[in-house]
């Protein structure tokens, strides 16, 4: 913009919204323009859930996860299955996992996969309280439902090794043709995942 | 989502930051997981941003542009031209011409455009104040940046009758072929407005 078209306020707001993903330079500032022109409808409202979740949000202690009460939402979840755990890199595993509702287990956050060139080792991750927390819940099964890269695949056989010993099962989800998908499209790693792993009909 | 996955301070937060423009129900979801785990570095910022704002913002007086200030930045800038006034129909229309950055004038928002079918005439408008502006701050072209529109028009038509008896050029955006379009994609009356406002090379 070539002048200030707006007081420093304006623009400010402008530039933390375009910070949001999905929202570039241009569509933040129509964003702002909508909060601008939707004071009491949409700004004040806004204004005052952003202030209430940044007071109130905190790490779950047990699980990873963040919420505004520790135990989590998920946590505090008495209908889930107790000897179920899904250990998930990030919180917003947890949520595509919870949007897709297959499953009604607890889950554990690491905060990240192990990443030898990112510096990322098992002391920065939630390990040592996975593995505690397995033993002292006893678990029945720990599915790891990490990213099919390599380090979401290195991870899955640190842990996996990590719990050798204990009395769980350790799964990890299902590689092969995405529904909807078409196979000219797909990879050859995909493909020849889904050839080793063919059910019967 | 099948269950609460999280606190209902967070889930209103999605709710709302999906009805900014530009943000669906699942990238709003992105949008407060991203808000969520950069708590100092975005959500703080952005929490303190949308109050400030919404404390200071108010309409300005002379020309219905919203600010912090009231005259408003581009009212108070004493380098804009002072014989040149653009009528525009909204702050977003007034935004997006200083983006372009074509002119070096003050604006007057109307608000809006005159729409029978919507219900809107000329007193839901900010048009007395701009007849009474141009005769005031001896204006000496008024410039009607309002949408190729049929409303936009009618409302062009209107204002242009009213200053019909002051002493100014009353002038509006050249309409034509828009730059890096193409005339095959062209529909015909943006094609036989070309034809017509045709000018010598």
């Amino acid at each position: 913009m070539p002048r200030a078209v707006a007081g420093p306020e304006i623009e400010r707001l402008v530039q933390l919204l375009a910070r949001l993903p999905g929202l570039g330079p241009r569509s933040a500032r129509r964003a702002a323009l909508a909060l601008i022109k939707k004071r009491e409808a949409l700004m004040a409202p806004l204004t005052a859930a952003l202030a209430d979740a940044l007071a109130k949000i905190v790490v779950c202690r047990t699980c990873g996860n963040m919420d505004v009460c520790d135990p989590c939402t998920v946590c505090q979840d008495a209908g889930r299955e107790r000897h179920l755990l899904v250990v998930v890199a990030d919180v917003a595993d947890l949520w595509a996992l919870e949007r897709a509702g297959a499953l009604n287990a607890r889950y554990h956050v690491l905060g990240g996969v192990l990443s030898p060139l990112d510096g990322v080792g098992p002391d920065d991750l939630n390990i040592p309280s996975l593995i505690s927390r397995v033993h002292q819940d006893q678990i029945g099964e720990v599915i790891l439902a990490l990213g099919a890269t390599v380090d979401g695949q290195t991870t899955a056989h640190y842990i996996t090794d990590l719990l050798r010993g204990a009395q769980v099962r350790v799964t990890r989800l299902a590689q092969g043709v995405p529904v909807g998908g078409e196979l000219d499209y797909l990879d050859e790693g995909t493909l020849a995942a889904a050839i080793r792993a063919r059910t019967q009909v």
